[in-house]
């Protein structure tokens, strides 16, 4: 394997760029190869053999691509398909769940830590299941938060009614005392705001992506595969590749990542 | 071409089951086979080349079941795909789309006609296009509401959240003086109350499946296709295919529905 081949990263759609921030912030010799499923977003209401299936055509298309690693920046398809994918790849791969486990357990002083995400997710009970191998006394509450995606995805990030769906969804969580609460979905920093507002300041938000961006660089340090010099200029350091509507997800992948996306690909993910 | 084989009925998800509601309700003697794309659902935020691709295989699918008439009833799929899906297959072919331009048509006494519906139907303005065939005096205006599904799949359809929604899309089409308003969605007809308290009660709601279970009668008539008995009890006179997650599918259709829905069976929709 070469340390200057780019590391793959995909989403079922546009969410997986806030963790492309992070590994352009943190590692930025790195070249990157996106995927986004936009024909088939979103994942997060869909079974665990669909969610399985689809990611499986992605890492065939990322083989292809000659990635030297793969992250699956996409909460669900980490719950869902990541012990799956290991077994059909040799190429190294790391998911969002498990940093996201690990920084909320070292985060924890009270040990009752929530979890927000997808319906997927939340009733794939993945984080409990990472959080109690790191600290089994913890007490782990999840809250299903299926309205944020689509209030994300049509822009409603400071808006009451965004407020008024957020406070609906974590007073629970509110309640139950939880110090810790794990962004458990990669659209769910773009309102990390009014989350923050509505948990008040004695809850730490701790968003996976930064921790899987360090995870990812250790990953790579081990196999000898990071890459040491930032590449040339007018090599295309950032290629973006989607399933469908290429010009919908670059307006949108430029609200997200201060990087001009000029360019996004679209390719037929169901002939991989 | 056989007056009992089944017609056949599609949509992105569960909202063409308002159509299938009064197809059953119109004309009770008929088979229905439905096919709800769970898998790939929403195909409002789709591009049109998608959209064609993924009806295609559903009109395969519901060929090998032999159907002797199809419905599209998902309003994106009527306005990108239908024209296409027409010249591909020999079986009569009926939309959604057509009928509720037809409806408003008539309905209107002002001539000013407005169209809720997903980003993809509005954007093809096909409402306009079919109202201005037959009254091409009429002023349509169109307004897309992408947050309308999620509200209703997440079952708000009586809530002050969605009331609020419905203010926001709603106010420029209140205020341009339209007296007829078309349900431009299959989910639409779900949150009607709503809609219908925003608009206030000098505007006409139009719900195109009403319009579309009697052109599919007529339709069948003019091909003697029409079944003239009702189907001998212990028949499957409906069956229900989605592309994912039955058991979710099965719960959101009886709530639609007031048959009761007993299964749904999971196919693979990409393999037609």
């Amino acid at each position: 394997m070469n340390d200057s081949a780019p590391i793959g990263v995909f989403d079922s759609g546009v969410g997986g760029l806030t963790v492309v921030r992070e590994i352009m912030r943190q590692i930025p010799n790195e070249k990157i190869i996106y995927f986004g499923d936009t024909a088939r977003v979103p994942y997060g209401s869909k079974s665990k053999e669909t969610v399985t299936r689809y990611s499986r055509q992605i890492i065939r298309f990322l083989e292809k691509q000659n990635v030297k690693a793969i992250v699956v920046a996409c909460n669900t398809a980490s719950a869902y398909a990541l012990d799956e994918l290991e077994k059909v790849s040799d190429i190294p791969m790391l998911g969002v769940v498990k940093p996201g486990a690990r920084t909320a357990s070292d985060v924890t002083r009270n040990g009752r830590i929530g979890v927000i995400g997808t319906e997927a997710t939340i009733g794939s009970r993945i984080y409990s299941r990472y959080i109690k191998e790191i600290n089994p006394g913890a007490e782990v509450l999840g809250k299903a938060c299926p309205l944020f995606v689509p209030l994300v995805e049509e822009g409603l990030l400071n808006d009451p009614v965004t407020d008024e769906i957020a406070i609906r969804y974590l007073s629970s969580l509110i309640d139950s005392g939880i110090d810790t609460l794990i962004l458990g979905c990669t659209h769910y920093p773009l309102i990390r705001a009014t989350v923050g507002k509505v948990m008040g300041e004695g809850v730490t938000l701790v968003n996976p992506a930064y921790e899987t961006a360090r995870e990812l660089r250790e990953l790579l340090e081990r196999g000898h595969l990071l890459h040491q010099v930032r590449p040339e200029l007018g090599t295309n350091q950032y290629q973006f590749f989607v399933s469908d509507a290429a010009d919908k997800f670059i307006r949108f992948a430029n609200s997200i990542i201060k990087y001009g996306i000029l360019s996004a690909k679209t390719i037929h993910i169901e002939e991989y």
